[in-house]
């Protein structure tokens, strides 16, 4: 099998250039072009503040169909009026001219400070440029992948492949976030924007069912500081290149798993790429009384500063834990649960277990940290995943300038 | 005037001795006794995880009156199962004894690490020869304060007077907190201790009136970390013994503003010497559409890491905190909406106000910096307390060790 990369899945060409949004010379704009109107779905931050492009985009995505795909990054374009919506139309303009569709089916996306309104000249020759470009090699997946980071320190891939009916389907996934992730995308969310592609042949109703699952227990279920961006978005194109029809229930339910996967694996790089973060923390809760509960749970102990700079020292705190769990007014019984860290329990119905401290600090240094706390009372459970929290979190996020 | 301290109000005596069972050699118990059973009223956690001396001290605030209160720190007897409930009752059973008071009437406190056992042999010791030691003076008084601070870096004392029917009443209060401080106390929350004394005559009826609004208003409005602990409890005696009655309801509307004032001084007390705070910031959300909803805003802006992180660098980072505002699923418009920074205009109605960055990140780099969102779409307003988020924070969090 030939190494996948994010154009792997055929029916798509992307390219991405330095147009000078951002200050450090990386590519700021990105430009995808579908080689025909495809089949698409989205999921747009549900941030009641939410940017230009995310107010275009929704309306652009309602029609079920998209010719490709325009980001910038360095500049959110939100909190920026009129002019800024303006500015997103006008986005989509320059590549439709250049994609040769209509604006209304190109998709516009923006990632980077808020409050400023667009460079035009620099985006519109930078949107042209990445146009000619365009390309579906590994390097142009690079070139698409480098024009969405921000704070990122490395590019988050993923990739599943699976036959249906003898032939092999390809779904990719490219994303970027590393601050303001809390995602609670509503068919959309952080600045986290991931960009997911497949070959498969499925229809603009099919993939909104499937999506939205995928989304919930993946970008949905990763937080760096419970912060809810303007312009957080998923989107993923079908483009039925591959031949491959998903039909039947259970071809649709091994797309919908594949997809999983993906999104995912996307979802832990980008915990593990959280500021500042030297770990990746997972967070299941079992056995919570009710759905509500169990994620109101998991929420609250993912989002403890305290909690998470527990992790940070390598501390078995559990006592954080267990009181993040009791908190958040939402049904649990102490006395009732079990927590266990990395496997070790070190606490059962109300009480401290027997364990060795050293023992549990030592396995908490390792680079992904498990905590699984079994409330006991039901049959819901939840799984989140975070970051620790260090000091250069702070010095990141208090230096990072206005 | 003569400096008033925390044992002003007669009918009070205290004392504070150290027992061994913090590491570091200060004082760990404290014993206030009242000079006749006294009308009382307490708040505490509402985290379904309570430590062992909230679920004793639930039962014997009930009566209304209270004769003493016992306490400890560097042991806050949590998630201790049947021992810990033991062991509570057993304080107020020696407290009780040295008082001649029933134990019914002791409410006990406990303060530090979660999930060991008290000492009990030394905890005895301890309350027997502080209760050996009352007294009334100034000194009594800091032995007895001393004797519930963990991580404070500071002693937080607050008092008022008021003249009622030419006499003069006294309250006066002291509190502890540093970290795992997000208090919602429902007639009680921390381990945020706070203790309330006055010599107002007041039944203890009227007492639980006046005390969950100033309550509301103080220490169930700061937060630290949003981490409500297992342990916080407030409490308020009144012992009348100024001979002042507070009967008529313009005499009990001037107690419980003097009271709130004297809350409110000992929760912004705990905001400066939150764990690793350089600055106190007050977020003042005022035009609400709903009570919730200005509540909302306001946790939703003073617990975010990055509007925290941000005001730690002198930041004027007013995106972090109109995105907090949208993202917490109450009702806000930022085309409505107008925030101020220290006074300075940065953001109206959707878009970037014209402002200095310089000038307000300088006005930022005072200690007390004051948020202003004002959502101009209603009638609700909501203030909270919190402090900037440093790597001190995080280093005093992350090498805390269990």
């Amino acid at each position: 099998m030939k190494a996948l990369h994010f154009l792997s899945p055929r029916g798509f060409r992307a390219g991405g250039v330095y147009s000078g949004i951002k200050s450090r010379r990386v590519n700021d704009v990105g430009v995808l072009a579908c080689d025909a109107p495809t089949p698409a779905v989205a999921a747009f931050t549900t941030n009641k503040v939410f940017a230009a492009p995310i107010a275009v985009g929704r309306k652009h995505i309602a029609g079920g169909k998209l010719c490709g795909l325009v980001i910038n990054s360095g500049n959110a374009n939100a909190c920026t009026g009129q002019q800024g919506l303006n500015d997103a139309q006008e986005m989509c303009r320059i590549a439709g001219a250049a994609l040769r569709c209509p604006p209304a089916r190109v998709l516009p996306g923006s990632t980077g400070i808020i409050g400023h309104t667009l460079p035009m000249e620099k985006l519109r020759r930078g949107i042209v440029e990445a146009a000619m470009n365009l390309g579906t090699t590994s390097e142009h997946s690079t070139a698409f992948n480098d024009a969405i980071l921000t704070t990122d320190t490395r590019r988050k891939f993923a990739a599943a492949q699976l036959k249906l009916g003898g032939k092999v389907v390809t779904i990719t996934g490219i994303c970027k976030g590393a601050g303001m992730i809390g995602p609670r995308l509503a068919l959309p969310q952080a600045t986290m924007l991931a960009y997911l592609l497949t070959d498969a042949s499925i229809s603009s109703a099919q993939l909104r069912r499937v999506f939205m699952p995928a989304v919930n227990k993946s970008f949905n279920a990763v937080t760096i500081d419970d912060h809810m961006s303007t312009n957080d978005t998923a989107v993923l194109l079908a483009s039925g290149a591959s031949g491959v029809k998903v039909g039947s229930s259970s071809e649709v339910r091994r797309f919908s798993d594949a997809l999983t996967e993906v999104c995912q694996s996307l979802a832990e790089q980008i915990a593990a790429d959280g500021e500042g973060a030297t770990k990746t923390v997972r967070i299941d809760v079992i056995r919570g009384k009710t759905d509500r509960a169990a994620e109101t749970i998991a929420r609250a102990i993912a989002n403890s500063p305290l909690v998470k700079c527990a992790m940070h020292g390598n501390d078995p705190n559990w006592g954080r834990i267990v009181s993040a769990a009791g908190m958040c007014g939402v049904p649990f019984d102490p006395d009732r649960a079990t927590l266990s860290l990395q496997g070790v329990e070190v606490f059962r119905k109300g009480r401290p277990a027997a364990f060795d401290p050293e023992t549990v600090s030592e396995l908490l240094g390792a680079k992904q940290v498990i905590v699984r706390l079994d409330c006991g009372s039901g049959k819901s459970s939840h799984t989140l995943w975070t970051c620790d929290m260090s000091e250069e979190y702070v010095s990141i996020n208090a230096d990072y300038h206005t």
